[in-house]
């Protein structure tokens, strides 16, 4: 058996995100197998480096997917791309060794947020940010940003409600750029809780905006009540960027 | 009458283009006019700086209308992106002199073309660009545009059969630049007739892509025939940035 990797970007807009359903095939996940079963003449599934939840996008999402097909790697990328829908792309396609596993494998993975912070909406990156009208603190969501690197229990800044697992993770980097009106946030770390980047996201914004004290993130930290974080902000300006082996 | 002056983001992608119709109100143009005449509280006509067809995107186009209104310019602004669709932006509002005309009164138009040649299709950018798989040779591009630079009859790159007015026209500026896989085709000039930058697009790619030799370009001119130039690009590449005055 040969095991494929592949680098998938989608934008994830009209998605019900990465992961198959049962009752539904409106997933990218269902997408890729669908077209990858097809292609290789037998039903196959897809392992990916992790979910994206509905309307999130990806620029390099992994998966992979073991094939007795003989099907050249350039081939196959040229089939999937024909027959995939035009908002799901596949960057590469490679062998790996029988033991890679896009999953179990990957070290860490870094995401983005976008945010538009000009004084009116924009036209083209409406589907691909979160739009906050008001000005922007950016050097206090900088000093914000700081607290959430290094070691932590984000079970406060996540939507699990109890976790027999441990919700303890690494935060490797948390920076906030600004181009022009786009404020983006990357975040660097070796996993993310579920709706992480978005509720850290949804802190850092109620201190930019000024309605909360940089110290609020330490008392989420001690109490590690959701319920004391910042909103889950959208969706739609969630990209996941890379993921690391 | 005040004289109001709006500089307008588009998406033109779901739009029959800038100029109103009689049976459609799917135009740009229908669109703007249905919300500042509610706005206003009066029927409005508004003038652009120019059309834009089916599809083509603009950053910055300008238009203005007279008004009995004395609604403050920051509150029109907040009105209008309200109550207009999202994929239309009014960046800005101010008053102007009474004999200030958005279409007679600009001096040159400058518009982009971009292309997407990367190995494979983007996610992203596929709504805003026209992809063009093989490689380019953008040296040769760019000692093809250089002909175009100055003063000439450009009716055969032109979707005009035959026209009264003067065909002649000035491009001031014709460049070609590369960000990534997107290859950026900027034009500026006084003037530009139908389908003239689309034309000069595809003729360009014909010679990026090997298909035709540079010296193609002044057959078509010393000709004038629109059979012998290159096809017309789609319209979902093409950007209005700026008009100037």
């Amino acid at each position: 058996m040969r095991n494929i990797k592949i680098v998938v970007e989608y934008d994830g807009g009209r998605y019900s995100g990465w992961q198959r359903l049962k009752d539904s095939d409106n997933t990218i996940q269902g997408k890729l197998e669908r077209v990858i079963s097809e292609m290789v003449g037998a039903e196959t599934e897809i392992t990916g480096s992790g979910r994206t939840d509905a309307g999130v996008h990806a620029r390099n999402q992994v998966a992979n997917f073991k094939t007795k097909s003989d099907m050249d790697v350039l081939e196959m990328r040229s089939y999937l791309n024909t027959y995939l829908p035009r908002d799901i792309v596949v960057k590469s396609v490679e062998d790996v060794g029988e033991r890679y596993h896009s999953r179990y494998n990957a070290v860490s993975k870094k995401y983005s947020y976008y945010i538009w912070n000009g004084d009116v909406p924009s036209a083209f990156n409406r589907k691909y940010s979160y739009y906050v009208e008001k000005p922007l603190n950016l050097d206090d969501m900088r000093s914000a940003a700081s607290k959430f690197v290094g070691t932590h229990d984000f079970l406060g800044f996540s939507s699990l409600k109890k976790s027999k697992k441990s919700t303890v993770r690494t935060i490797s980097e948390l920076s906030v750029h600004l181009d022009g009106d786009m404020v983006r946030i990357d975040f660097v770390g070796d996993g993310f809780l579920y709706n992480m980047v978005r509720i850290i996201t949804g802190s850092l914004l109620e201190i930019g905006l000024g309605e909360k004290d940089i110290s609020h993130i330490d008392k989420v930290f001690s109490s590690n009540i959701r319920a004391s974080a910042g909103i889950t902000v959208p969706a739609q300006g969630l990209f996941l960027e890379q993921v690391y082996y």
